[in-house]
């Protein structure tokens, strides 16, 4: 049997806190606005992948999770393999010493840390790390930004997932979506004190998935252009500013707004699309309320396609932010970390909506901004080169 | 005693298809863009109002549903007992014989046929029926039309009930408000198959008035000045025509749309307005359903502050509307009108919405597009001047 080449990395999960929604290219994944997300820590939420390749295998093949999937159909995947291939080509170009691995198949094995069923964006990570994976195995010199452009092909958020800390995904404006990339804003040590308290919520089937869901705003929503032409630009550059100044009101008050411009505009579709639910605004109502008995802004919520929330907030802050989340849900999973924080709710608290999350909110998931993606020794393929 | 001279009408409830969502003079309650509304049958929801005065009565009074309301600091009731009185000065002035009535004071009376806890906009009917009883007791010479800026100061949407059939308010443009008045766009007569099903949500307590809501949504919603500017102005052209010409798909899909986009600016707001819920949304799924399975938009939902669901439809389409609804709502009140009704789910109807409903719905009103106010001898005041 020939030699296996592999290898490993981890990539973490992303939660933009400036939305993206619509595609100006759907083949391309070329967006209709910028975006930018706080990339969280992987001791939590991670994808661990391992790329190997060998002039022994007969097909390009993927496992997620403990299955084999079918990705013949997968015009996103193949996009980003065949990138992938051709930028190996030109190291095998460069040096003649270099083996041709881009000729090879590949064997891909890929595992979340987390459950598939928690709602969250996995997509993100699965091909920020399958992206990074690739890259490491064929030993490419292109920089993080550059694979970003690869793995936007791939699934689009995924592009700021190569990049620890704060990330901005610039749209660009190339038809060849050249210009449209993922660039860190700050990283992780700049602005190290951002937590992240996921609650996840027991939902219902999903109303719509968010590939399709985009482009019924794109093509429905009369205040769609408003937001992607006069809203978001704006938007985006406070939202950089307030990150670089370490201005957490300023970065909450612009989260809060685009979370809810984003799901306003899905709103204004045509037929409307509904990704909260009345978990989600009880969610909402508790952030208010934590920010108003704190007197300032010191939570910020923020929705992705799914009704979980997710509340990012400082360290410094944890009591006064989840000491009502944790007396609501201390009987739900993932209050470990949190030991220290008194289960508290302040008197004048309108507590109806920790009423509301006691009932609906099935797991909390207490996190923090994390840094790039790892290369790691451990390895998902045994030496046959199947998982 | 003195003589005590009154009048009494009846006013009916209006429900808009292209809502009034802001105010550019919040005390003359001059709108930031125009709306158009339905007028309901008085058969089934009504204000009945007994406009009184005598000299021997000592001041102006209101029972509301049997209660004595205080109404000395009520400014828009005020007001709108100061202009009905210039116009009866006018009267007076012009002939000698008039009694002097703008110096009595008023004694009016003023009573639902419909529970105010089902939800409804109840102060439309309220303050279209005090107007209109008080302008048939001082014999006002004044047109629906100017009676209309009397009742828009007392409560926006009121001036719309003064009209049956298909109404306008015309937004205006004068700083004092001369042109923001109600308009009829075409009589019960002119298309009278018109039907309206009200889906009565169990609702929590009311997250945020319509008055206070509005204008957070003027101060910090960056989309709604889209709306007002450029996505309403097409919308009324449009809808007009589309009552003009008795085209229910467009009239349906235009009132569907400017729903969603009311509710949209409500949630782009800071802090977000919510008036929808969970019930809400399942009430438009099922109407999506029923126009999906009918092959044509056959049915229009319509959510105003609050979570209820309104549901347009013609007459010719009753069965297959109100089939699913009524297979999930057969043992909620409201269906003794609709006997001929069969409660039938199509084959392949997402049932998980009826189900919603039929957790969720507390009560079912049918009604139909109905008439304009209506003077009646019944008297809600009595030979004292008391109720």
């Amino acid at each position: 049997m020939n030699k296996i080449y592999s290898a490993s990395t981890t990539a973490p999960v992303n939660i933009a806190t400036l939305k993206y929604w619509g595609k100006r290219d759907t083949t391309l994944n070329l967006p209709t606005n910028s975006s930018i997300s706080v990339t969280l820590s992987q001791d939590d939420l991670r994808t661990l992948t391992t790329a190997s390749c060998s002039k022994s295998f007969t097909e390009d093949t993927l496992w997620l999770n403990g299955s084999k999937e079918d990705i013949t159909g997968s015009k996103r995947l193949l996009a980003c393999f065949r990138e992938l291939r051709e930028l190996r080509r030109g190291v095998e170009a460069a040096d003649s010493a270099a083996l041709p691995m881009s000729e090879f198949k590949l064997h891909l094995v890929s595992e979340n840390n987390f459950p598939t069923a928690a709602g969250l964006a996995s997509s993100a990570a699965g091909l920020a790390a399958l992206v990074r994976a690739i890259a490491d195995l064929y030993e490419l010199p292109q920089d993080a930004t550059e694979l970003s452009k690869i793995a936007r092909q791939g699934s689009g958020s995924a592009c700021r997932s190569l990049f620890g800390g704060y990330v901005a995904w610039e749209m660009g404006s190339s038809p060849d979506g050249s210009d449209s990339k993922a660039v860190q804003i700050a990283p992780v040590e700049h602005w190290p004190e951002m937590r992240a308290c996921i609650l996840v919520v027991s939902a219902d089937k999903k109303d719509t998935s968010s590939t399709a869901g985009m482009q019924v705003t794109v093509n429905t929503s009369p205040l769609f252009a408003h937001r992607i032409n006069n809203v978001v630009p704006q938007r985006f550059e406070l939202m950089k500013k307030s990150i670089l100044d370490r201005d957490f009101a300023q970065f909450a008050q612009l989260t809060m707004q685009d979370s809810n411009s984003f799901h306003a505009v899905c709103l204004d579709s045509t037929p409307p699309i509904f990704y909260m639910n009345d978990i989600s605004r009880a969610a909402i109502r508790a952030v208010d309320e934590i920010n108003r008995l704190a007197g300032q802004t010191v939570a910020a919520y923020t929705f992705d396609a799914g009704p979980n929330a997710v509340i990012y907030y400082l360290k410094e802050n944890a009591q006064v932010v989840l000491g009502p989340l944790k007396a609501a849900l201390k009987s739900q999973d993932g209050w470990a970390s949190a030991s220290a924080i008194k289960p508290e709710v302040p008197t004048s608290f309108e507590s109806r909506w920790l009423d509301v999350l006691g009932a609906g909110i099935v797991r909390v998931i207490l996190t923090k901004v994390g840094g790039d993606p790892v290369s790691t020794s451990e390895s998902l393929i045994n030496d046959a080169g199947l998982p």
